[in-house]
């Protein structure tokens, strides 16, 4: 709108502007600032929500089974074992699918990381410090665990 | 570490700094967006393995009791149908705790949001468009839908 002018006004006005401008964008950064928080609260809320529904979803053909399992047990107890071996199957594959299999740790050298040591064991036939049993079986694999296993060690010669 | 200056020469300095000053908190600004960025994509990653781990660990208790129930089986095959039982409103209690309870639909009005219609029934005692069957049961309440309920609906006149 104005016309160029010579001189230290001319810089001064020019230097006006690029201030206004510069405070200008900071104000805008920090409003998208503010809104990107937000909406990262938002997006982890619903990650949450979504994943909850997911994992859930997985689970109810385990149930529905179940249900089928007991509609049937009266005409046939004895199928009910056999159904029941097929849904325990069936649920190890749901915590497959999500990153924990159920691990085999018999045999397996003691690790803090994966087995909850509930007792030591005379066992000449196993090394020390390897397990020898597996009273309640741990899930994960890697880095990725679930729950640690509960074992009994062999001890030391 | 100038003297301060009269005039437009003394205006000039101040001014340059604060473009300087206005730019410089701008960039700051715009590194703060971006490492923000980095950070919400991180922190929804980070919720989505948690809540997986969280909702997988709440079902293992149902995993033992299946395989606690196949253990006795060989036992006390009868014992096993009370077992199941007991087990499916174990896994009933996990859904609900999610946020999916199942629900009763039954005499309910149909409504296509909770309810698929596989079929439909003439059926006098019933007002038309109530549920009369429920072959599959839904879970959720409100806007916290799992599943649908798969749903016999009575007939008009």
């Amino acid at each position: 709108m104005n016309d160029p002018q010579a001189g230290p006004e001319a810089d001064l006005a020019d230097l006006r502007a690029r201030v206004a401008e510069a405070e200008d964008l900071r104000l805008r950064s920090l409003a998208d600032l503010d809104n990107l928080r937000k909406r990262c609260a938002a997006q982890v809320r619903r990650a949450i929500e979504d994943t909850q529904a997911a994992v859930a979803a997985q689970w109810l053909p385990v149930v529905d089974n179940l249900e089928r399992a007991l509609d049937h047990a009266q005409a046939e107890p004895e199928a009910i074992i056999e159904g029941v071996r097929a849904i325990r199957d069936q649920a190890l594959t749901v915590l497959a699918s999500l990153g924990f299999p159920r691990r085999d740790d018999l045999g397996a050298t003691f690790d803090p990381a994966r087995h909850d040591a509930v007792a030591v064991r005379n066992d000449p036939d196993a090394g020390a410090g390897t397990v020898v049993d597996v009273l309640r079986p741990g899930y994960g694999e890697g880095e990725h665990q679930l729950r640690p296993a509960q074992v009994v060690v062999a001890k030391a010669g």
